[in-house]
């Protein structure tokens, strides 16, 4: 196995995946993906659906006892609601923290736990889908080019200098990483974002308004919220 | 809360946790402690004494399954022995790679899964006892300085500048260590190292060598080799 790719079953992580297919072919990329203690599994049942319409091996891994004494309102057991806004907005009452869904270091023990995974499986590179939307304001410091440079060092240096991590989308908008993924055939619609777990996305979370704005900019609709 | 400690049981890290109740108090202090799939459990009945002793909150996690994977000898499931001589030997077969110890990238993944517990739990600072020996020879790569400097950016940058990571013996060597730890009557006798799981340490694995070799340059006995 030569790649791993942390996949959502959101946009930008599924763009990942089909980079990686593209790259190495699907018989040399593992997809893995993270139970948290989110609100729902409709995420892990896009990135299933996601894993098998590539063809690569795929695992999904538990690691919700870290996040238990967590109150970030994406945990099923937080009393906080998800806020209904874009994140420009939400950023506007942190007083400079990260928003109400930044789950605690989310990115960086993901990333751990892949490691880890990824050298016993002799891989040599770990793919994820940080963006630079996701960065912006430090709404989500674990997204920004310098907590990717960061990791990238620590996993490094750490594994003897046997694994790398590459984040492609971490100096990209949204609308780029959509542009990206339709010019190789990414399969969108079997994707989710939504931050709620109800039958239809919801429109009106932070993720919500960010997925419908990059296809907007991209000239077309979004195929998942059609066939949900 | 405000700090807590990486304990595995051994020298180093109870050494770390004297060190923080010294600087924080009793009550401010958390123990951390990992099971990871390793051969016994007698580096955590030492890390549960070890807390008791200092009267300090204590938790334990499992992590042992991001190790399924992986054949290094310290795991139950493997099948490679224990090496039966010191570091420096051992090096001098791995062509550059860790020793056959190494747990692949384990302090990346445990200071990691520590950062997402602290930042719920209010903490503002990790400690952990990586030490200058371990490093040498890149027979632990996740010990090194260049590692904790790596990884101390990722934990402050991916948390929104809200945690950061001390490894206060990571230019010192495992003697120093002890030489601190010896100066604030940290309770080595209740400390186990020992690769294997006998009723007595074995004497001849990498870390018995190291820690006999500890207490000789600072002129004692080690106590608990006395007392198991």
């Amino acid at each position: 196995m030569k790649a791993m790719v942390l996949s959502s079953g959101g946009i930008d992580s599924t763009t990942c995946l089909g980079i990686a297919v593209e790259k190495y072919g699907k018989e040399q990329v593992a997809a893995l993906s993270v139970f948290y203690g989110q609100k729902h599994d409709k995420e892990l049942q896009a990135s299933d659906a996601v894993a098998r319409y590539y063809g690569v091996e795929h695992e999904t891994i538990d690691l919700s006892a870290f996040f238990l004494h967590s109150n970030c309102s994406l945990l099923k057991h937080s009393d906080q609601q998800i806020p209904q806004e874009a994140y420009a907005e939400q950023l506007k009452s942190t007083d400079g923290k990260p928003v109400s869904t930044y789950v605690p270091f989310r990115n960086g023990l993901f990333l751990a736990a892949a490691a880890s995974i990824a050298l016993s499986k002799g891989c040599d590179v770990i793919y994820y889908g940080a963006h630079a939307d996701d960065a912006a304001g430090n709404a989500y410091p674990d997204c920004s080019s310098a907590f990717h440079k960061a990791m990238t060092d620590a996993v490094f240096i750490g594994s003897g200098e046997q694994l790398k991590l590459e984040a492609p989308f971490v100096g990209m908008t949204k609308a780029e990483v959509v542009k990206t993924g339709l010019s190789i055939g990414v399969p969108y619609h079997l994707t989710w974002s939504c931050y709620e777990g109800e039958d239809r996305p919801c429109g009106v979370c932070g993720t919500c308004i960010d997925r419908a704005e990059a296809f907007r900019l991209n000239g077309i609709a979004d195929p998942a919220a059609r066939e949900v």
